[in-house]
């Protein structure tokens, strides 16, 4: 049963969780590291570790993306980003780091988007990840896919994100042509990954379109005081799971895979978002690290380069600099879980008892506040 | 039914929420912010947003006033203030902001409140900004309303606002003779908007003065170090909804606007504050780095003036500057919520589903803490 | 019915509320500051303010005791601290402030109680303050009590506050021959008030044996990190009233005073202590700004001159300098309620609808956290 | 009965507690210190305080092992660490703490901890401390608990912690072959005590192994950044107290002690950790201060030198410095809970009316938060 609170007379509020109000309890026998398999499967595509890369010019430098595929996980490229739109992709990013300020920095990100797409540059670069033996994801905004997927799932993309800061099965507009997602994927021949979502029906909306993994999530770092929308993702992923064990039961054995997105900023987070739910997690920042990303140190999400009404700041977060490797498998001396992501997650897993990802699903989570 | 703790044996405290305890949950299909409308109706009156400035002399220049009209707000001229006691409103101002440290502020403040109120060149102000075409509204607080508010409505205010820190439907003085609300409002012939509020009862009995409006909440940034009594915005706002409900079903049809006041500080407040049962917003700080302001950065309330026991400091605010224009309808490159303000209610209310203010009240609210 | 959490398998703790998690709600009718009425009456004394200064030599100078008389407020003076060990005052207090840190500032403070106690010393000192006209209040500590007691009675005591960081109506030790404050107040002819209680039982108790009024919480600022004890000062101030309650019944009529001490630092927190069932509050960091307190600025308890076990630290706690005039009656510039203490309180009352201190400790409670 | 929260839908958590949120209420007749006594014994070892010192190189040098014993207390030697690896212990703590930053000198401890055991070395030093006369307590991790503990033993050691950062009473690995506690235990002839667990059925798990005493807690100060896992302290002890309690009935008698480890930083700390139900408190950084401490003023936990996932970070605590006999037993002039610790202890159980520490776990515990 859901817990809610009284906010005045009459009028209730939900009580929600972030992962930071939660901790893992080991209750269990101890495993041991070596026996912990972080396999993740979707569709026909497996992967050695859950995660997922934010998809962000910030990140996925060709390069970046090739490696991620050699590291075991998945970078998604965003397709309406800067790979279509500057053959200088590296003068393009160098622009934005140089900007005076934050501010200065949007300025120039909206200017750098508003250079026309050209999809034969986006299909060229694809084709050089896919021929890398990657694993090639792209992204496209829920407003443009049915403009834009068919140019990258023609250039070889193998796994379609839909993705925006909120999504919904079916958008409403007057007098509008917003797109059916249900007949949308339908149509497509590859598998797809839509969201971000923040709540049960919409998950279930979304599962019902037939994609096959959902985004649970993604809130920018300023969308709570911009819209006043945060999503508290421990208990959206644990809602999101619930909608996933209805659908089950519902198709009679469809699995529709969730990933966690925001929020995640340590292996210790990794292993909290597994724990209330998710099959995998989308990182951003804790991969800015990474010596392969395309702006090292620094961070953005694509909603940063919204011309009207941009959310999410450009900044640097780190500076740290590693191997995408020992950022995801060590070996390492830091002991704040920076490093050694996945590490992390399987050392968490043993210590708790569990020896693959969908029985962690199930460890005992302590709330203290 | 309203939520309490026992603080002690035998001593309850009702629990209530800040705006800042609460996020909003889009669990809707998505709409266009397109077909989204924040027209705002009060009486005879109709405004593009929901926009009211706080009656401060920190915002309200003429300039400013009249701006405000322009761009589909309403601001409120405080007759108690500078722009009757001083010809050169500017250098008035100018010697606040010159003060060395806020106490001095506060000092230089309530010496330029001791000069006498000059009702001539009050209302030759208030038939500029009404010959601007703005409407003109003009706030008295409840002690001096029944001498200043014929003044100030003779000179053409279309809108009274009566306002104090904290307001009764009627104030009780042994052996004095102050003002009961419902017999003054009765014998005016413009809507009054009466405040503030912040709970259940005293907004039930201003609205029963024959009020069109009720103000909830507006304690100063020093109301709980001084007095004790701090509102808890988000419980505030959803009580008087509830007596708003409870009024119009009294009435058969009465519906009194509720007006929120304080803890404002951005567009996702603002969406927030609406989520809780508001009808409009009074925004101050938000609206102090507006170039059209009197203090531009700056931003005081009333209150801080008071002779004896002055409320609320002198401070700047914010160092950034931009047209009232911009602050309220962008375009901006700033994410976090301080400019595009309408902007950002607009999107906050298509993400969630919903197209106009009224129905925008019942979306689903988060409480996470 | 008190709350209680299960902080583990069979262990429980009371929930309890601390000052600063609560504020007042104003939901009566409004009064005139002009009617509300601050006299607090214990025995045969009454005072115009429920203001009773902390008991350390860092407010009271003679000076400081006879002018907290003038205005209205009482004095308590420390039996045990440095009035009866150095004829030369401002120099021992002088040693303390050139001390060149918080550690070397206690170990002076130590070394200065080493001292031996000069009755007649003190005596002198205490006639002095009764012959200015205020009211004598004197401090000792429970293990002292029946030493010192007669000897500062005899000089003019009127009121004893039998005061020690904890008390309890009997202690117990092995072999030894502690004090039993019943027997013991029952053969003094002046009223006693004793204390710091924390809780309703030991409360009770200290009613039960014929003391005027019990002082409530008092913990220092270190008492938490060195003993693991601390007092929540709502529920210890809301549980004292409901043994003060029980107590009246108990006896018939017997009404036993509270006296909160402790997390009182504002004209706020004065009206919120109030709220919770307090008569009166014992200020210390908010009277250190006094021009005529012993160490402008600087604070501590009496506890922090333990010769083994010193609590509570020496420090500065302020740079503003006022007179107690203005600290308690104003008029100022200041809006934080640290100046116009009274002024503050009597606000607080005016605003909430309550005239006379008694009924005030009925006004709504809100908690917010 | 338990309490859990619902994070989402058909997902709860447990709801635990922090020392930090927790205080002792003094509701009994208070008690003088001198009655009250803190002696806890063990098996056939019996000591002054209920002090245990962290078992890192940080601390226990053989002079610091040696003092422990002179002032009551019981040092923890690692056998696993520097001891037995480097013949010039303080040129190898010299190196970590020339380090020219954490991270470095994470990287010198991994480097240390690489050099080969050498048993001869580890148990000459082990004979020194056992010739001082003070009782031999020492570490060993559980994956080299078998061989190790059989030489440590030889070489005089009267009381074997097993202990690792989480602990199993039968860890599962594939095809290895791990240590089964319960009949390692039965083999050996010394008491063991083993640990750390944080949760009931571990607890009760690793007490049927045979163990004295088990460890509660003593999570890194990078667990739940690195994990996700935390110990919630008060919750821990608490619910291995009730394993305690359990076991006791189930054994007709056997008593195995709770030794808390962890968020342990003053004398009110080691106050309530007692008051959950410890019987004794493991202390790391407190003892840092000690000059007779290895690397005085800095402090790490032995699992900061793990070569791959090192946990814990190696940092200076403190610029105090201070004999142990000040830090346990004072006198002291700091009101902090930072030297004296058994002396804030004692004084505590004083206030609160116990003389023994088995009865104090029953002290009334108070929660605000």
């Amino acid at each position: 049963m859901r817990e809610y609170v009284e906010i005045g007379i009459g009028r209730e509020a939900r009580r929600t969780w972030h992962l930071d109000d939660l901790t893992l309890v080991p209750s269990r026998r101890t495993r041991s590291s070596k026996d912990v398999d972080t396999t993740w499967s979707i569709d026909a595509y497996s992967f050695d570790t859950p995660v997922v890369s934010h998809p962000t010019d910030a990140l996925a430098s060709p390069e970046f993306a090739k490696e991620m595929g050699v590291q075991g996980g998945l970078a998604v490229i965003n397709a309406e980003g800067l790979w279509g739109r500057h053959r200088d992709l590296d003068g393009a990013i160098g622009r934005v780091l140089a900007a005076s300020g934050p501010r200065e920095a949007t300025g120039v990100l909206q200017e750098l988007h508003a250079a026309p797409l050209d999809y034969e540059l986006l299909a060229e670069r694809i084709r050089d990840v896919r021929d890398s033996g990657a694993t090639v994801a792209v992204r496209v905004s829920p407003q443009n896919a049915r403009e834009i997927a068919p140019e990258v799932i023609a250039a070889g993309t193998e796994l379609l994100f839909i993705q925006g800061t909120i999504i919904s099965a079916e958008h409403v507009a007057k007098g509008g042509d917003p797109i059916n997602l249900k007949e949308f994927i339908g149509s497509l021949e590859i598998p797809v990954i839509a969201g971000a979502v923040s709540d049960y029906s919409t998950a279930m909306h979304l599962m019902r379109t037939g994609a096959a993994g959902v985004i649970v999530g993604g809130g920018t770092n300023t969308s709570a005081a911009a819209l006043g929308i945060e999503t508290p993702l421990a208990t959206a992923i644990a809602d999101a799971a619930a909608a996933r064990r209805e659908y089950l039961d519902e198709t009679g054995g469809r699995y529709v895979h969730i990933i966690a997105d925001g929020e995640l900023r340590t292996s210790g987070d990794m292993a909290k978002a597994i724990a209330c739910g998710a099959d995998a997690v989308m990182l951003g920042t804790p991969l800015a690290a990474a010596e392969e990303s395309a702006a090292p140190g620094h961070f953005w999400q694509s909603s940063a380069a919204h011309p009207r009404f941009p959310r999410g700041v450009i900044e640097q977060v780190t500076d740290q600099r590693a191997t995408l490797e020992t950022i995801l498998h060590g070996p390492s001396a830091d002991p704040h879980g920076l490093q050694n992501l996945v590490g992390g997650l399987t050392r968490s897993m043993a210590k708790c008892g569990y020896t693959d990802l969908k029985s962690f699903q199930k460890v005992g989570i302590s709330a203290s506040f």
